[in-house]
């Protein structure tokens, strides 16, 4: 079965093309700077690299342009648009509502579009995704994986701030977390690797890329994580602050900044950025840093010990943690960034091998020493096959659709 | 020598008249609503309580008052003011520059004045309270201990926000940490109990009152603190949300709140009260759990969540932790509030034993289970002693003055 997974932000749409069940990527892409003067578009597949560069003045000229580029008879991977049986979407907020990935229905669009008002910046450009497909591939199946579905199991006491009773009943403020296919997907990659039941393992999942969050699993459920009511609660990020005392906002306030301005600063050029004052990419940091940049030295050690704190705390929800894994481009492929984390935690359980952590990158490995009792992994993350997934056994069960092994099995344990 | 401490509040003074360096307190009082119609001020001291009603329009006249009942031939405590060789005050803020307690001079209250920037609420009527008793008691030593002071050796990693670096230089946005008396007050006597000196150990100290917060001591040495630029940051508290997303003020801003508003709710309605909605005191919201009160259970569940999450942050801030110390109303008097925090913490070397825990109330004593690595003590605080004996220090050291035997000792270490 081909099941396409459509990424559609603000101007932008990224897809994968999976053969599933085999988890075989057949086309990828990227479609950018949607309604600009030029959009720059590329495709990789079997059959070779496409560029082009277009005015695509929306997302339905855009999405329109992706399968005319998957089905093109020269360049092509599909031989007709009905051969793509499944649309599996990443839609950002799913409110409480959406505990897993879901068939996509009018009532589920008109959720979406409620959720808008938490998610302001990405439920419309992935509604937007959602009806260019259900008008290009009115046949395939339309599928909604949500990036907060993973973390609805988490209780009261770590969702709930500590503001009155009433925000959270009048516009339900409550801790939503995001990241959740990817923080899912590695969680289920390493109980695979580990042959063991997601249910007997206790988890926590870094995922460190521009934006970045951490999530305690507690026998596969996830029961906290760094992100909250948005994106910007949590550790320090590209361009994001991650947590700070919420009066520094007021007194900035009375310095004369607006909150406009202050949210973007927040949000904008905080992070990395805003302490090293260079940039907002990890990979120039270490270089910076290795060149005697004191800021850039100091930028890393922030991220790191924010970090360390963020696990030291999640050792503390789980009482016995079995594993930690890094995911996401930093992640996966910073070396440094792991050591200065988890340095000095021996006495914590978590010892690093460090030969292993060294050469291990953006491959799936363990990299703690043998015998800690805390093992850690790098597992690269990889949220579109996960949704690419979720799509294919939602497909599968639909009445004259055949039922994958998958979804079969997911039927016998409800 | 007799050495008195101020605490000088926006519309109250509390004070505490000690003989040093036997450390004993000889008179105790408070006076409240100062500048209201009636001003209510007590005196308890060994000649007995004295309650007086009438108008006190402001500091000065407050400071008068209580230094008439101190010297009153009836109910006084000293013969004549002159006796009074030190007056300690208490000084919330005093920015990066102040790393001890001081000597108040013309220069000292200027930049006292100056941090009134960062503590608005606070550094001005403590300067209220040191002008008054520089008039009243002109003969005696005046010295400053600063609520920051303790936590100046706080690490740029720990104290700076991901934000930025300008705000820093600009605005002098860091984490400045506060109850810094306390904390050190606390740490110190463990050592004093333990018969250890203060740099073989490594402390993680519990406020917990109205306001709360909690400190990695790492040999001695703050290293990180739950409060921030202002008290706001951290734990939850009787009426202060402590850590929330950041951007929540900004989804409140667009629900139609100010700035000014959403402070107030942050500040005053929060914590506690705003997750219960009918307390701030902890004991009364233990009293209503036991009633089967679903959101008093709620409130203290997020407590002890929230408190058991920077346990563990600072657990891997230190890497090795020799104990853990509960002071404050809280911490030293409710054993609900410790279990619930410390409960499934075996794994990471905390382990309570149940029946000290439910014994030792307001007093000191060890109440982890025998053998357990990391012990956990209740220290009852006492800030104005600690104050007392930095005035006492000082004014030991002044020319003219006899040398005590804890300033010669600190002299010898310089």
């Amino acid at each position: 079965m081909k099941v396409l997974v459509i990424n559609s932000g603000s101007s932008s749409i990224k897809y994968q093309l999976f053969e599933m069940p085999r988890s075989e990527v057949i086309a990828r892409g990227l479609l950018e700077k949607i309604g600009e003067e030029i959009s720059p578009f590329r495709q990789k597949s079997g059959r070779g690299e496409v560029e082009i560069k277009t005015r695509v003045p929306d997302h339905e000229a855009g999405l329109n342009l992706i399968i005319r580029s998957i089905t093109d008879p020269e360049t092509g991977v599909v031989a007709s648009r009905n051969e793509i049986a499944a649309v599996g979407h990443r839609v950002v907020h799913g409110g409480e509502e959406f505990t897993g990935s879901v068939l996509i229905t009018p009532r589920v669009m008109a959720k979406i579009r409620k959720y808008a008002d938490l998610a302001p910046l990405h439920n419309p450009p992935n509604l937007m995704g959602i009806r260019a497909a259900r008008k290009f591939l009115p046949g395939a199946v339309q599928t909604a994986s949500f990036d907060t579905a993973f973390h609805t199991t988490i209780p009261d006491k770590a969702a709930l701030y500590a503001i009155p009773h009433h925000f959270y009943h009048r516009y339900r403020i409550k801790r939503y977390g995001f990241h959740g296919t990817s923080h899912r997907y590695v969680a289920r990659r390493l109980a695979e690797i580990l042959k063991r039941d997601k249910t007997e393992l206790n988890l926590i999942t870094c995922h460190l890329g521009n934006g970045c969050s951490i999530t305690a699993i507690e026998q596969g459920r996830s029961v906290d994580t760094s992100m909250g009511l948005t994106p910007l609660e949590g550790l320090v990020m590209g361009t994001r602050s991650g947590d700070l005392d919420p009066a520094i906002i007021f007194y900035l306030a009375d310095k004369g900044y607006n909150p406009k301005e202050i949210n973007n600063i927040l949000n904008k050029q905080s992070g990395l950025l805003g302490l090293s004052g260079q940039s907002n990419d990890m990979r120039n940091l270490v270089a910076l840093r290795e060149g005697g940049d004191p800021r850039a030295a100091l930028a890393i050690d922030i991220f790191c010990y924010r970090l360390r704190k963020y696990l030291g705390a999640y050792l503390a929800v789980l009482g016995r943690t079995d594993a930690i894994i890094f995911t996401g481009g930093i992640g996966e492929n910073n070396p440094l960034i792991r050591t200065l984390t988890l340095q000095g935690l021996e006495g914590l359980g978590i010892r690093l091998d460090e030969k292993r952590n060294r050469l291990t990158r953006a491959v799936e490995g363990e990299i703690s020493a043998p015998g800690a009792p805390i093992r850690v992994y790098i597992i690269p993350t990889n949220e579109e096959l996960r949704i690419a997934g979720d799509a294919y056994e939602i497909a599968s069960r639909r009445p004259g659709n055949a039922i994958g092994p998958a979804a079969s099995k997911k039927r016998r344990r409800k």
